[in-house]
């Protein structure tokens, strides 16, 4: 499926439209495989910018692309397309929005049947935006769905061989299978985060004293960019208004159960334990790291005071021991000059981890959790 | 404030009643102070496990101990701890609950006014319970909420004495501040997270491989007890039932503006518009690392192939460039042996940090971002 790369190439040169995070991300990643890459952007600034970034030139090709990479905003997209399809600009137009069937029905609405264009999405967005914030490497490892509908093989050759310079992994879904995937993994989560931090602004100053990670990391979301999400919350309408239906009932439902806590506890504590245990039962349906189901690792806590070299230090340290570290996370307190380092690893691993840290100096949990 | 540890200790004894996550770690930190630790949990295995954990002796005292903490789920507390202050057992009382006005008032109603009592609650949970999730540094820099109200000063100075000995930031608030405020930071954003991955249990299978970083995010804390989630949902029904049905009319906007996207974009627009600007607001106001508003540092990726050692590689090489970072982030994808790894450094030391690890063979974004 992605063995574009060792064919003899079929993406020699390459549009990018649009120069913010994605397109310039796109355009170094195939840069970096030596495909002349044009760039364009309704901003030419935006685009200047990219070029100055190593991501191609803003001089407009001179004959047709192997490839164009549409990387506008949602609303903008199907325009964009049809505009190239109808240009004959590019042997393929390929487009990024994270919505798909609209851009689908517009395109062939405007131009007919597009033999030559193949709607595709990579889920890769980041808190930040525009050219800066790419990288070559922004694909790598990420889910990046492809809806074929209606393309030919050549077309679809030409995809393969662009995920596969930007090192992503293909997830063929058609169109209305992807919108109702992305408004439940992405696009209702989004919302939800943005809903429970749009409380916070009202909040009293002291109430965020008593903040924990479990908020940070439930709002995280809640800091991207709003044109964007309109964009894409307006174009994936219906199936998010579907699934914030349902999330709605439930919040009803505990609404309800709490409100009844008085007059009938059994049964507000019946109610409110069946939504949590949904919420387990879903928490664990999450893909874990290698694709599988989540990997339960052992988690080594070490107490790291925050002076300067010390995480360089626990570094150099763990470096020695020659452990394997699955992942990394490093609990902040507001207020306080000291982190908590935790280092998940394999099981049988943590206990020998943790007794060599410790043996270095490190106030680690005896227990490895 | 904090300056029971520097004066003649003020608990030398102590009594832990309840010794699973919050008790047993409690229990290990004053025994790092050579506190007498006694533990009791009604499940003696519970506080023989903890004992074995080093975290102090299952039996009872013989006589007065200076302080008992009660760790026990939130709806024993009220009648555990009146049940100590009637029977003398400790100078002083204090409970750990996540919901403080209806522990007071229960307290109250059985024993009257009660000055050797004092209201706490650590913010300190974890997804993990259990005396072997506990550990001695649970409570380093992280807030500990004092309701201090009816309580005599000896009472307060031990107080101050525990969270010293335990490392933690006190946050004095009455009850009722205290109970929106934990309504506002944790226990709403709990029902969130519980709703949003309550939706995945019935998703389909192919659009749980577009999962990224953001709903891993969003949903992590649903991993948690339903059981102790039921008991301080319930606790707290009225301060958290307020928040979640402004929450839900924020929903129904939401939802309304959706299903008017066809016939009035630009309403649709500005209301989803108002909504995504308040939870930027809202974020926005979340304390950074050392108490003040959000830092923004730069960020440095770094592609991590995913072999055995790579990240213990990584370390060293940081740890010999000798730059301080702030915060890591490891960042995975289903299917895919690879990982980025972002570390976050100050703003000036970016383009050194990215420079250096480059030079020693890491790919590395070379804008820092």
């Amino acid at each position: 499926m992605s063995r574009g790369a060792a064919d003899p190439p079929v993406v020699r040169s390459c549009l990018v439209v649009g120069t913010g995070l994605i397109g310039t991300s796109v355009a170094l990643a195939l840069r970096r495989h030596d495909v002349v890459v044009h760039l364009a952007d309704r901003d030419p600034a935006a685009a200047r910018q990219a070029a100055e970034l190593g991501a191609g030139t803003v001089d407009p090709p001179t004959e047709q692309v192997d490839l164009a990479v549409v990387a506008v905003s949602p609303s903008a997209t199907a325009e964009v397309v049809s505009g190239l399809l109808a240009g004959n600009v590019a042997a393929t137009v390929v487009d990024t929005a994270a919505v798909k069937a609209g851009v689908l029905r517009q395109v062939a609405a405007t131009v007919g049947p597009a033999p030559h264009f193949v709607g595709t999405h990579p889920m890769a967005g980041r808190e930040r935006s525009g050219p800066g914030a790419a990288r070559a490497d922004l694909f790598e490892g990420r889910p990046w769905a492809v809806s074929a509908q209606g393309a030919d093989e050549r077309s679809m050759t030409r995809v393969r061989a662009l995920l596969d310079m930007c090192g992503a992994v293909v997830v063929e879904m058609d169109a209305p299978a992807h919108d109702a995937a992305v408004a439940l993994v992405s696009h209702v989560p989004q919302v939800a985060a943005s809903l429970v931090a749009a409380r916070l602004a009202e909040g009293a100053d002291n109430a965020l004293a008593l903040t924990g990670q479990g908020l940070r990391d439930v709002t995280r979301v809640a800091a991207s960019d709003p044109d964007l999400w309109v964009d894409i919350l307006t174009a994936n309408a219906e199936p998010v208004a579907r699934i914030l239906t349902e999330l709605r009932q439930d919040v009803d439902a505990v609404v309800h159960a709490l409100r009844e806590v008085d007059e009938d506890p059994e049964w507000a504590r019946t109610a409110l334990r069946e939504v949590l245990l949904r919420g387990n039962a879903g928490r664990a349906r999450l893909p874990g790291k290698h694709g599988g189901r989540s990997t339960t690792y052992a988690l080594v806590p070490v107490v790291l005071p925050d002076r300067p070299g010390e995480l360089g230090r626990l570094f150099v340290d763990v470096g020695a021991v020659g452990v394997n570290i699955e992942d990394i996370r490093i609990e902040h307190s507001p207020g306080q000059p000291v982190g908590l380092v935790e280092l998940a690893v394999a099981p049988a691993a943590a206990s020998g981890l943790a007794t060599a840290l410790a043996g270095l100096g490190w106030v680690v949990h005896p227990e490895g959790a």
